[in-house]
């Protein structure tokens, strides 16, 4: 069951815009990644802490939908829910709002779970017991294996 | 008939790495934008002149699969080809190259055609023609409306 | 009379880093950028509003000197003050700091004041009064034309 | 005596650019990396190959003067010349320009040569040798210690 997402609030800086003032493309991944790494701090598993017990989620998909322009000095809603927790792969599920309830982005990463040296492995029993809570299911609406998080084939 | 692919070479800097040496997932998308800015100069159709005619293509959906981590100084070959050109919409695959010949990243963008002030508009037919001899075909494996580039939902 | 500086939190992305695990040379000026709008905002006078009353601060010069390494995951404090309020320019000074007291980056930049077509005008009084009391003087050690804030000449 | 200046000639895109239609302040500080690391291939000297030879030439300050807007799709030119070399420490002078002919930054960066643990070292030997040819003197109007180049303090 689903407690709860988890939300993360971004200012959006002139170093983010492009040309005729919105957001451009590619920075909201940095965003994204921004938001995940206070999620895995919410959760109790600061990534720098995976880090030092040989656990790495290095991006191995990023899908996104472009639906609204994000402004100059926006304030954005970051959610984040987890899409699939598998053995050795997690994948997240995005929507950026802007503070008007506007959806304007949304965004799935897929991430694979290895070691420093980049070799696959489980994701650890304590890490998957924090992230189960996060876990959304389809009737939800923000759909496990479906909808922009679906495998790409 | 795809007469060819076009190529973009791209060196790696420090600015597009992040820590363990391997360019940052959200740059690929800048790398894509320069590879397609130069595209549309190789095709006769340059942004810039599109802008002046009243013609935008803002990316509506961006997807990557990263394959293999480029690492400072590395030379990257960006392909760029036209995997669906539709009255309004336009989509391109990407490829991003080792200099070796190894896949780093597969990529595709969706565009919607829009007038300056975003108004959805027809792809003006001197543009359509003159990237008609990008579009690849699946027997090429780049797939119109298959692989990465397939709709989402 | 210098009442206080004005102090901005910014915690450190991979998206900001480069090999070796420090930020990026350039990503402290993104992180300046930042804290100086936050900090009008503070003082009253976001830099929304300014662009409505056609009033613009282009940076026309920075400076960085660079003492420490911020790294992943570090919480910085940036400080914000005045080093010179002039009829048609504007110079900041910045210390970007790590949580344990360590100075990591010594910044300025100075900006001139312009209507929204670029051309120089004087900075409004309202704005002036604004941000009076942000202005260090040199006993404070920041120095209003001493220092790193010192024209080029 | 100053054999040639190193010129670089590079692209402007959407990534580079923000609101207004010009490139965002720090984006030049990428622009000025890309330069010289081209600049060292030039010399003979890749920062790959210093790197395994145990030096690394971190930058210590960083300044910049904006002179002129770049605009999305501007090819410009970068300068690299040598204004200090000195034993443990090097500058250099960048000046951007519009293919116009017209200066758009300026801009200077001193470097400290360490070791891989970032320990102060002495320029080797091979290395400066390979650099003095690109030392400008005052004559030339690049001015070894003056302008934009001079110490801060």
């Amino acid at each position: 069951m689903n407690t709860s997402l988890f939300h993360w609030r971004h200012r959006v800086t002139y170093a983010e815009c492009t040309i005729g003032n919105h957001v451009y493309y590619a920075r909201y991944l940095d965003i994204l990644e921004e938001a995940r790494g206070e999620f895995f701090r919410h959760a109790g598993q600061p990534l720098t802490r995976l880090q030092e017990t040989d656990t790495l989620l290095p991006v191995i998909e990023a899908r996104l939908r472009y639906r609204g322009a994000a402004r100059y000095d926006d304030v954005l809603t970051v959610e984040v829910a987890i899409a699939e927790l598998a053995k050795v792969r997690l994948a997240f599920n995005h929507r950026i709002l802007h503070e008007s309830g506007r959806l304007l982005v949304e965004g799935a990463t897929v991430h694979a779970c290895t070691s420093l040296e980049e070799k696959p492995k489980r994701i650890p029993s304590e890490l998957a017991a924090a992230l189960a809570p996060f876990v959304v299911t389809d009737a939800e609406g923000h759909g496990g294996r479906v909808g922009i998080a679906a495998p790409v084939s």
